[in-house]
């Protein structure tokens, strides 16, 4: 039985993210429906990560297990030709009968983006966080580097959350200005759940000074959910790489 | 009374156009509803331009008669308070009695955006007109370049359109890429119904060699739809600047 490893892109905005649910349409439902036309049975389809409602992915890997002979390329421009439009298969390569999408990740890379200027952009609804006070990425950028190393990041994870371990790190945080709009990229060996959205929530505390200078380090040793910013929206989060 | 200016963006996804119609939801509608809300009145709001169902405007100028004495600025601000988040109000000035959003007009700039990648990209699923072969942008420029000046633009007009004057001045046309990203932009004195659309699905013929190089002066001089292209798609489709 082969083991496929596709690479996939989507626009989340009208997901339930990806994990089947019952009564919500998720990423996994929709591309297992398109799998299923193509291989004429419904394969086993493992994805690298849960992401949110309407929450994006630039890049996302799955394996899928198949009997099917079917050459890779052929099974990228069918799956495209039955997939709706705002999800896409980007590669497809035959892996190791072993290989698991989520247990075999060394690391991750997400990208937040918030829109900052002083009135919205109607095209980036679903697709930013609309900030309109002014942000100072410079210092945003420094401040962020407290979340660099190897920390207990239970405070920068949702209440609901059951993980046991919440020690991950952090290898890298950017934050950087392209006209109005303002990125956050970082990368660790896993994230809990809304992480991100909480790490982002907490920097623009930072900017309005409810954090001040140098007090983020003691927010995270604190692990307290409630020291910690809010949780920013789903639409401004893209999972933009996944590293094997 | 006092006529009011308005430069608004709006993403036209979710729309059937500007224009109010019967059993569909128009910008001119929603926008309509927004400035009843703020001036408890349903004031007699024009706009420079019909666009089509999934069309989106980057710059659209409409003018509102009141007798309100509410401040511009707070215009802006509470019209963006009540308006969905897919149209935003960007400036509001006073401006004469007699201005007229649309006769006014000296000259439209449109921009049409093809995504020129060998896989679609999820998220311009309602931004850009898929086209994977590849799109020769340099030759498209130069044969672009026959638009440029006064025709009967008959051949470039939807045959429902209703319109007896056909003639109209192109000033410029424009063509280039970004990466995967192919952008025309058109500036004219004013456009026939699907003009745009229909120019850009003719220069597609000339990119597949179904209209060879120095044909398109033919094309264009027969006045005749059929021996244009097809009608690109309307997502693609930007109002971008109103010159007055």
């Amino acid at each position: 039985m082969r083991n496929l490893l596709l690479e996939i892109a989507y626009d989340g905005t009208n997901y339930h993210g990806w994990q089947v649910q019952r009564n919500a349409v998720t990423v996994q439902e929709v591309f297992q429906n398109a799998a299923q036309k193509l291989f004429c049975e419904r394969p086993d389809v493992k994805g690298c990560s849960r992401t949110d409602s309407g929450v994006h992915a630039n890049s996302y890997f799955l394996t899928l297990k198949t009997d099917s002979d079917i050459a890779v390329e052929n099974v990228v421009t069918a799956l495209n030709t039955y997939l709706p439009k705002d999800i896409a298969v980007l590669s497809c390569i035959d892996t190791d009968y072993e290989f698991h999408p989520r247990y075999n990740v060394k690391s991750k890379e997400y990208i937040y983006k918030i829109y900052n200027g002083k009135i919205r952009n109607p095209f980036f609804k679903n697709y930013a966080y609309h900030y309109k006070y002014p942000l100072d990425e410079s210092y945003l950028r420094e401040e962020a580097q407290t979340f660099v190393g190897t920390y207990d990041f239970k405070g920068f994870c949702s209440a609901n959350s059951k993980v046991e371990d919440t020690v991950r790190t952090v290898y890298s945080f950017d934050v950087w200005r392209e006209g109005d709009m303002v990125y956050f990229r970082v990368e660790a060996d896993g994230f809990l759940y809304n992480m991100v959205r909480i790490m982002v929530g907490t920097l623009i505390f930072v900017n309005e000074g409810k954090i001040k200078k140098g007090e983020l380090r003691d927010v995270i040793l604190s692990a307290d959910r409630k020291k910690a910013g809010k949780t920013a929206p789903p639409q401004g989060l893209y999972l933009n790489k996944v590293n094997y």
